[in-house]
């Protein structure tokens, strides 16, 4: 298979096209033509195929040279997955066991084999349907943490950095799309975008509005230049699969050397929104208790995060930032908490920033939330949309004076109770 | 000569081997025993040398394996010069005139034969001498405008921008040579460190400074993170050669993407060192005119790149940032405006940071400057520096809220009428 020219999967072929690869073969099990194989339909970029032999079922991701969902008037290229293969391993090298098991590569076909996680289901799903899972604010908390520390200058050997980074630099399609349809089409009338009708009046004055539109662009600006770690690029409740006990995170494929709080703050914002629309789910019942939870998970994921990112700065700083022969001499090590303080206020600030983007973009783009998309009622719709999109507006321009949760909950809290207006 | 393995130049094997390239041969004209051939002694890092025709001199720039003043203990990869004619092709193209004009290349070689710059002298010579160079302001104002906003974001296409930052980021060893001596090594006991006997005190008061140290390594991790341009790298006044009418720039060899305004505090940071040192030149002749003149010219060079840097915001806007499309609808343009200010704003404190520790490299460090150097009475030299030391400790820490350079020219009469304490 490995030499031969790019050819999409299908379900028939599939079979005979792995069961060419013997370490496939092998750990699948059984006679090809006795798999299972089926097609996971809700991606948009990629094919998925859960693969099921006789001895262990596996999960197959194939690019296409076109978006999955669009076809062949949306081209992008097949290097995607070199991308997702190379960060996933860099994501398992820094922060073990938070993403599925890598199987096998194929760089031509573009196809990665992978660990099936199960009975994992995919986070956004789980909160939608109003679970709360007990362990995911400390276990991403800690893969951002580790992930981002360890991709860092503050971690790694300058050259080697540097040359991953020029590596990543060629994912320049992908980022290319964030740079559009996350910083830049929410804020006026691309083609591309859509939104709730009865928002017509907020999205105009968000439109119109000048201290929003600077600030995207300046946090567009940061994604763009600012090259301090391998982030995942792609970070919201979608790429992360979840049961009670385990956290996974997956499709890395947006990955390249961008800002550090670019992450956490896409998945806080995923959050947040879950945070508003809870009032869509409520029906009969309550979802207050939800709403706890989730602001809770806000909560924990940024205080894991920025305390594991701490303890990392205090016993692996061993990158070309910050040295401890610079600090351990006259002062007691507190010039290196003093920069923490300094890190940490700056990642605190970005989070802030790129979190209302994110909010901003899931609503007024292209690519929408099932957490709102599933709101039958439209002006309720509209309701739990429109509160989400000033949280958002606040947070972005106001991301340098902002200073702590508590100050955040309240306004969630306030905005979640309002009438669409 | 092309194919041939590396062969460091001497003035005896130089004119049999250029002579070989029939573009050189014919430009220099005559036959080539009869070229007069001279080594310029000043550079620290490679061979450069002087090649006289019968039609035409040319300058011959070679890199050697090695630093070409300490020999082989200190190896420095070949490529630099890659890097070197890469970086001039780039500034050539985005500031027209500004460089020596190029007329080959060989990769192997290490080799660059250029224009003859004549009868230019090294504009750190002409400020030591006295000399007030009428353009110098402007024409460094508009060579960092112009080479620095075309090759960002804000003008080049992202994906030639990210093919040409993975080209560069694999100058990391002459990176590190700035990671190390400019942004570290100053700030604790290093090995390669100097310093003028008598300012021990105000060394160790500086190697204890907190505020400093951190300051210090904030500006370390945006030179290495901060992608946003190509930067020549080493823009002080060693790099430019002038005549009353004329200024070039020369030595881009430590380009890199790095932080936009790099180059703008290594330059600034240059002049107040000079303005700093006149006190050590003044002998019987008052210096009173040279120092007015020096703190004219860092007025000038930040406003000509300011507005410069203004005007091509206004009119070739055309990458990926802060895109009209955005601005143009319900605005009337202000948006841009205020993205410009914030823009200007973050350049401007950047600016500050780096120039203060240009001025402790340059005291503290390995590499020191003629300006002081040249300083005989040990005295003198060491109050001149303390005043240097001081005031880029000053702008270092107070970068943020420092608002103009009036306050700043204050700061430079004061300290430089102090004794030495
Ligand atoms: N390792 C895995 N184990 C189990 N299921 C998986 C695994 N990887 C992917 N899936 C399933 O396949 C779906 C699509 O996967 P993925 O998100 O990686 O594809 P994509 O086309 O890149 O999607 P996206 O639209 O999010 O970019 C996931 O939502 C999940 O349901
Ligand atoms: N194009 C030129 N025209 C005239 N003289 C030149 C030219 N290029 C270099 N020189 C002379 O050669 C000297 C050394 O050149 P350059 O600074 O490029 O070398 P280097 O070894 O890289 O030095 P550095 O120590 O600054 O890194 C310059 O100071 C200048 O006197």
């Amino acid at each position: 298979m490995k030499d031969d020219a790019f050819e999409a999967l299908t379900v028939e072929t599939l079979p005979a096209r792995l069961s060419a690869i013997p370490e496939i073969a092998t750990r699948v099990g059984g006679a090809p033509s006795g798999w299972k194989v089926r097609e996971v339909g809700d991606g948009n970029l990629n094919l998925v195929f859960i693969v099921e032999g006789a001895k262990e079922t596996v999960i197959v991701k194939q690019a296409l040279p076109y978006v999955r969902l669009v076809g062949d008037s949306w081209p992008l290229p097949l290097k995607r997955s070199f991308f997702e293969y190379h960060a996933l391993t860099r994501q398992q090298a820094r922060a073990p066991g938070t993403v599925p098991a890598l199987h096998y590569f194929d760089e031509t076909q573009a196809l990665i084999v992978m660990e099936f996680l199960s009975p994992h289901i995919i986070l956004r799903r789980a909160l939608i349907e109003g679970r709360q899972l007990p362990k995911i604010g400390r276990d991403l908390g800690l893969f951002m943490a580790r992930t981002l520390f360890r991709g860092s200058d503050l971690s790694m050997k300058a050259s080697e950095r540097k040359a991953d980074l020029a590596l990543f630099a060629d994912n320049v399609e992908l980022c290319d799309i964030t740079e559009n349809l996350v910083f830049s089409d929410p804020y006026f009338e691309a083609p591309m975008n859509r939104h709730t009708p009865g928002l017509d009046g907020l999205v105009k004055e968000l439109r119109a509005d000048r201290d929003l539109k600077v600030a995207a662009q300046r946090m567009k600006h940061a994604f763009a230049t600012r090259a301090e770690t391998l982030v995942h690029g792609d970070l919201h409740s979608g790429s992360v699969m979840v049961t009670d006990d385990e956290t996974k995170v997956i499709d890395p494929e947006f990955a390249f050397y961008g800002p550090m709080a670019f992450d956490v703050g896409m998945l806080l914002a995923n959050y947040w929104m879950a945070y508003f629309a809870q009032r869509g789910h409520e029906g009969d019942e309550s979802r207050n208790a939800m709403r706890a939870y989730l602001l809770g998970v806000v909560d924990e994921t940024w205080h894991v995060f920025r305390d594991e990112f701490a303890r990392l700065w205090r016993t692996e700083r061993n990158g070309i930032l910050y040295q401890a022969a610079l600090y351990e001499d006259q002062d007691d090590g507190l010039a290196a908490e003093q920069a923490l303080n300094h890190v940490i206020h700056d990642l605190w600030t970005d989070m802030l920033g790129f979190a209302g983007i994110e909010m901003h973009r899931r609503i007024l783009g292209l690519a929408h939330n099932a957490d709102f998309e599933e709101i039958a009622d439209e002006t309720l719709h509209a309701t739990c949309e429109a509160a989400a999109l000033k949280f958002g507006r606040h947070v972005t321009v106001n991301r340098n004076t902002i200073q702590s949760l508590a100050e955040l909950d309240a306004l969630a809290q306030a905005l979640d109770q309002r009438k669409l207006s």
